[in-house]
């Protein structure tokens, strides 16, 4: 299967404008025939929100906001499926979530988990459990930008079965691209971290510059595509996710039967 | 404080002469002054015994036995704290340990919990905990080697307030030595790692080039000191143990109490 993301760099608030230049990309040729997509964290609204009450105003519930909807719409037409970061909200509240849609339409939503410093003035943490779902030939968890820091995060999605961890990110810290080197080595699962580029300085004194560095990442850990630092940019790489079942790595090694569950 | 690796190159079953080799680094003047050091896993007997009969016979109990008495005195007399990996036998099984000990004598000992590939037909399972002791001013840990590939071993080590991870090691793949910088990120610690380099040849088709590559990394994932890929060397860095304490790399993001329990 071929699996891509893609490297954005939404401008703020501007959903119609971020919506249709993804929309522009997923009828590119270069992502033609593509089984499945990864968008960045908060795709379609930008990330720095001045305050709970702005970001209220830009999200949308999920599925049944304007940005779901395109990217269901396209994810029906074009027969794949489509894991896209977005300001989800419901009721007074308002989540970093990411979403899964496919051939058949809205699939399921997780609400970040673990949020990245003044993300906790803004979103409410996630309530969703680590989830795998199917998407055509894989099993896909999806867990967002700063899960990564927790390796509990991508081993309950791989334990739970995941070929393939989605992973939206708005990354400005540098560590995360080597990092997820590591999640996929020792869960044996492949990675896509799909990130955006460009700076935000809404915030007095909070000047964020994302650093790009797209990539997906084998179960052995080689880097199967990286993108650049600061384009927008589209990664394809063609897979096979059965590689990430077979979770013997030596003839006498199964990386979860050999957990020391007694020990931790 | 001042810490350490020797990074060695044992001969295969020569334990007097690994020792001793050990113990010149030691009287080294680049050694003088040093609280603490790392020696690499099985560091007197070396690794690929071919059977367990010949690693019963190699050995040793711990303390009693001649290699641990060797490090053990050369501890009380330095003044130092020194971890050393060591084939430990009790009884008629055999453990891949690796041993503390400092000013006071014998320390504590920690059976490796995860065995690499044809380990498992040569050593018992670790039956010890992951456990902290004092060192100086140090809170240390152990684990052995293959450990590092589990994060739950660091992951346990580092919340029962570990501040160094000393890391003995006989590594073959190359994929450990950036891994242990995700280690010490995701849990905010110091992390040694003691690696050996040289060939081991003594079973058909399993030729084994160890990587050397000993480090020491800090808590914000600095690659303090890196040995060669095959050199005998010593490393030597000044570190301040209380830097792996605040374990709030934002200052909203506490990385212990972030943890979601409620969902791994």
């Amino acid at each position: 299967m071929k699996v891509a993301f893609i490297q954005t760099s939404p401008e703020f608030g501007r959903i119609e404008e971020n919506v249709e230049s993804v929309l522009r990309n997923i009828r590119s040729p270069g992502l033609r025939g593509v089984d499945l997509i990864v968008l960045p964290e908060l795709f379609s609204t930008g990330y720095q929100f001045k305050s709970k009450r702005e970001c209220l105003a830009l999200a949308e519930r999920v599925p049944e906001g304007y940005a779901s909807g395109k990217l269901i719409e396209a994810a029906l037409r074009n027969k794949f499926h489509i894991v896209f970061g977005i300001a989800e909200r419901e009721g007074g509240k308002t989540y970093n979530s990411a979403a899964l849609a496919g051939p058949g339409g809205f699939i399921g939503v997780y609400r970040k988990a673990h949020l990245f410093c003044n993300e906790k003035k803004i979103f409410s943490p996630g309530n969703t459990p680590f989830k795998v779902y199917s998407a055509g030939k894989a099993k896909v968890g999806m867990m967002v930008c700063f899960d990564w820091f927790f390796p509990e995060a991508a081993r309950a999605l791989a334990v739970k079965g995941a070929d393939i961890i989605c992973h939206p990110s708005n990354l400005v810290l540098p560590y995360c691209p080597e990092a997820m080197v590591t999640r996929c080595i020792e869960n044996r699962v492949f990675a896509i971290t799909a990130n955006r580029v460009g700076v935000e300085n809404r915030r007095r004194g909070e000047r964020l510059k994302f650093i790009g560095t797209s990539e997906i990442i084998s179960p052995k850990g080689e880097i199967m595509r990286r993108a650049s630092r600061n384009r927008v940019q589209v990664g394809v790489v063609s897979i096979n996710p059965k590689d990430a079942r077979d979770k013997r790595i030596t003839p006498l090694n199964h990386i979860f039967r050999d957990r020391r569950k007694d020990m931790y």
